[in-house]
């Protein structure tokens, strides 16, 4: 497993503590577990980080405690960190961490904190007699997530190009009379043996009708020949996620299957032909609707066109049609996202192409390697 | 996959009906996703669902109206359901549809529900002029599915005694010079092979001094003769989840290993034989650490005994101390969760033995039925 150094993890900090100064508050209380990761490599399904001005405090509890020492004696130790054993409850550990440290305005992250638990820690505070401020804040470090470091990169790259391993071996098991579960399974164990810790989400494996269903995974359904087949999956490496979809064909493809397939791939090409620096990312998801609709297939195309990856396999930045109430996200270097245009006809079948695309000082790199024909299989 | 029938569901349905006249909400709005899949059998990544009084309706993206077309002309039709797409931002959706239907106190899940959604509805409900109250509810649906009905008890069964084919490949595979992560690849290969759509969690194998890390995954530490080993692994069925805990001692154990392993069985024999409904669920957690402490292992057991297991891995009833702030759950007939007592030493190992449980009108039924025993293997 490749932990970012300590170098690394003080520069994401310099960043945090930046902003913390740009929204007025003394502190942030870091609840997502994916940016507590990204701020201090701990891994945990619990934990609670609060990030002053002056360091890191992490609040966890016994089960984490080894692991943290083991951790803070590495070359990926986090600089500054603190630890601070929860004995009991994470909620009244922090009420007890804040008020020790004498802060004043403490943010939350309002995007990941729940009602019951904000209204919780209000109450407490109260009790305590604190005057303690909570204000809201949102996606404070999954704005600095969106634009990976260049140890991020390299693993990102390392995790796209892995799975042409996983490609072949999902190519050679599609063919007439195998059940979708079966092609599934076989990515599954590809996978692993590529080296990931796991799938990155939900293998999916749509064929024939089902592949008119974006969000289908695999079922007990046997592929028959004609049938368009998407493969969409994806693992986690070294923490970071990739994530792929490829068209297979059982045997020939009627020409209406391949004019729908030609018409995607027409429409990820001119997405993938916007990316730079500077570009809104909506208007990468626009260059692949405008040819879909040129199509007549504008109905037929009712997702977004792709999603940033990183720690989490959907995060920032949206490439999608433009929201009126949010700004525009522009394309950064450094951003790392998928572009996937779709177009499914119910009770016909269905097209997605998807590759994972970096943005760099330029223009882009297209981190996923394996070919994007429609690949005829069985 | 087995999917809850309409009756079943109708049934689900009446008793949230009348938690709504209990909390005096005419609606509750639920946004977790096992709690959706609960009362309508949509699963989803996306979807909003709002129950009133006199019917359900669900507010899904373009990507699931196949879905739920055909689910809703299955056996297992939600009854009263009805849809409503969401065109582009579900929270707009949900803004509408609570103007629509024409509530006035509407239940949020908040313990579920972020506070930058509530802050975000709040405001949208005021800029309509809306005089509608969110209020704060918790765990509504959450309480009801601690309770599981027959046709949960059927899978969650099937998905514990499925584990016996899992245990043994896990076992067959345990030997000097093996890495963690090749048992751990074993036992996930055999979940699929037993039929689990996946694993219910990231399957663990602690080996040495690993296994004194309760949560420790698995690594590419060599077993050595002597370790003790952690297996914890399980599976989801049919959307639920199983969670077994078995030790593995590669050849022969050292005496203190032997020690550690018995006090451990002999807790978690003590745990399972309370268990009855009426009995506060803390009292399930005292049997297991009074016997821990009499062994001088109160410090070495840092964890709860136990948690509950449905749709979701961790679920209600929570067996561990009592908290003095939240009233003690007491057991009632219906309720499954696993029984886990571990004692870990650092720079030596650990022990963890662990059994799903059932709740049954007059005592308790074990669920798991892979034998206790610490096996020797290699």
């Amino acid at each position: 497993m490749r932990l970012a150094p300590s170098d690394v993890l003080a520069s994401r900090h310099g960043r945090i503590e930046k902003a913390l100064a740009q929204e007025d508050v003394d502190a942030l209380v870091v609840t997502n577990p994916f940016n507590i990761r990204y701020l201090t490599n701990h891994v945990g399904t619990a934990g609670t980080l609060i990030v002053t001005r002056d360091g890191l405090h992490l609040l966890i509890d016994f089960r984490y405690q080894e692991a943290v020492s083991s951790l803070q004696s590495s070359p990926a130790a986090c600089p500054t960190l603190r630890v601070r054993p929860v004995p009991a409850s994470y909620d009244e550990a922090l009420i007890d961490a804040l008020i020790d440290l004498r802060l004043s305005v403490v943010g939350i992250e309002a995007g990941h904190l729940t009602v019951a638990r904000h209204e919780w820690l209000t109450r407490a505070l109260a009790s305590r007699g604190s005057t303690i401020v909570l204000r809201s804040t949102e996606r404070i470090v999954e704005q600095r997530r969106a634009i990976k470091d260049a140890f991020e990169v390299s693993i990102l790259r390392d995790a796209a190009q892995r799975l042409e391993a996983v490609a072949d071996q999902a190519f050679a098991t599609v063919r007439a009379g195998v059940r979708e579960r079966d092609v599934a399974v076989a990515i599954e164990s590809a996978l692993r043996e590529a080296g990931y810790e796991r799938p990155a989400f939900d293998t999916i494996v749509a064929s024939g009708p089902h592949a008119a269903l974006p969000h289908h995974r695999a079922a007990a359904r046997l592929l028959a020949p004609g049938d368009l087949v998407v493969l969409d999956f994806g693992g986690i490496l070294d923490g970071y996620c990739c994530d792929l979809t490829r068209m297979a064909a059982v045997g020939t493809p009627s020409p209406e299957a391949r004019r729908l397939y030609d018409a995607v791939r027409e429409a990820q090409q001119a997405a993938i032909n916007t990316v730079r620096p500077g570009v809104a990312a909506s208007s990468v998801d626009a260059a692949a609707r405008e040819i879909l609709i040129g199509h007549g297939l504008g109905e037929a195309f009712g997702h977004g066109t792709g999603h940033g990856l990183g720690l989490e396999v959907h995060e920032e930045p949206r490439v999608g049609r433009p929201r009126s109430e949010t700004q525009q996200a522009r394309l950064e270097p450094g951003m790392v996202f998928t572009i996937e245009p779709g177009a499914y006809l119910a009770g016909f079948g269905g097209v997605r192409i998807e590759d994972d695309v970096l943005v760099t000082e330029t223009g882009s790199e297209v981190l996923t390697s394996v070919p994007r024909d429609l690949r005829i299989c069985g």
